[in-house]
């Protein structure tokens, strides 16, 4: 797989060689994470808005309501950027200064589509079985009524940029000798016991 | 405390029941959230970037090189979003059309101010704090050049919500039978076990 051919505009600029642009490791953060924070220019100025994602192959799919504002926006074909980051560990360097932190991040600028009614169905599965594998074949599926309050928009991964910083801390020469505990807190998400909801619906 | 005084502009309009606007709740999440994505519009059109950020008292101070393009574009006091979101857990309904995510999250839109030079110190301090409380009295502070060669913003907590989803599926009356597991998979960050960095910096 050839690598991503992103414009200069929105290759990673600021400490370059943290930057990767090869397909495994931008779709590896995209899975992994399940949160996406989506930047584009509303009534008010500019939003980050949180999005659950799902990647189908070379693109990135988020949903929402048809009735609500950031959908209305969105698919209109704006400008938007959507951004994934996972933190990995808090870097204590012996230094103030040097302190930092672990992560992986993808940036996607593009301009997102309307997926069709005809592939909407497939791709409400996609996120369903991010939540959890197998998902999509347990649950009662979308009825069409459901389909049309869902508005899926697609982003294709071609302005793409990964970023990622691993490994201990950059103290300066001189403060290697500085009697500062140095190293790296490790930073985990994991998922817990599930929890059965056998309640009925709250009033 | 009274609550934020948040304009219509940016107020939660999508299911406005989720909604907070108690400085309790809002304080509480901004200092949970160990990356916020701020949201401005750049050359190249809306930008969403991880920083690190640090609450200060009724502001967010987040800070970066003075060199880089986003620490340009957003100390010339360019309209701003910035959004952290904890997840909370992954909702599993019986319905697909149900499914959801447990959450905590903040936006607040402003324009940020630089921090001074004399400010700037205590404001670094509070970065360093949020690492590990305790750690500014540990490192090497910064020196007269690290200082300047870093850019503090303060973005006021004015134009503040947050949102939060927790409980179980709210599935349909009539889906409640079906022989489907619905309840919430927890999602939690948790810290490991701190690694010591003895190595001097790779060459």
């Amino acid at each position: 797989m050839t690598d991503y051919q992103t414009s200069p505009l929105h290759r990673v600029r600021q400490r370059a060689v943290r930057a990767h642009y090869d397909r495994e490791t931008v779709h590896a953060i995209l899975d992994e994470a399940l949160v996406a924070h989506v930047a584009f220019v509303a009534e008010g100025g500019p939003v980050s808005m949180p999005m659950f994602h799902a990647r189908d192959g070379e693109s990135v799919l988020v949903h929402g309501s048809r009735t609500s504002r950031f959908m209305r926006v969105l698919s209109a074909g704006v400008p938007l950027c959507l951004t994934v980051t996972l933190v990995d560990g808090l870097v204590l360097a012996r230094s103030a200064f040097h302190h930092s932190m672990n992560y992986r991040s993808v940036m996607v600028h593009g301009i997102a589509t309307s997926v069709s009614d005809d592939e909407k169905p497939r791709a409400m599965n996609l996120f369903t079985e991010r939540v959890k594998a197998g998902r999509s074949t347990e649950a009662r599926p979308a009825n069409a009524q459901e389909l049309k309050a869902t508005q899926v928009l697609r982003i294709p991964l071609v302005e793409v940029a990964a970023k990622v910083r691993d490994g201990g801390p950059s103290d300066d020469e001189e403060d290697m000798r500085l009697a500062v505990w140095a190293g790296v807190i490790p930073v985990e998400q994991r998922l817990g016991e599930p929890v059965p909801w056998d309640a009925v619906s709250p009033a």
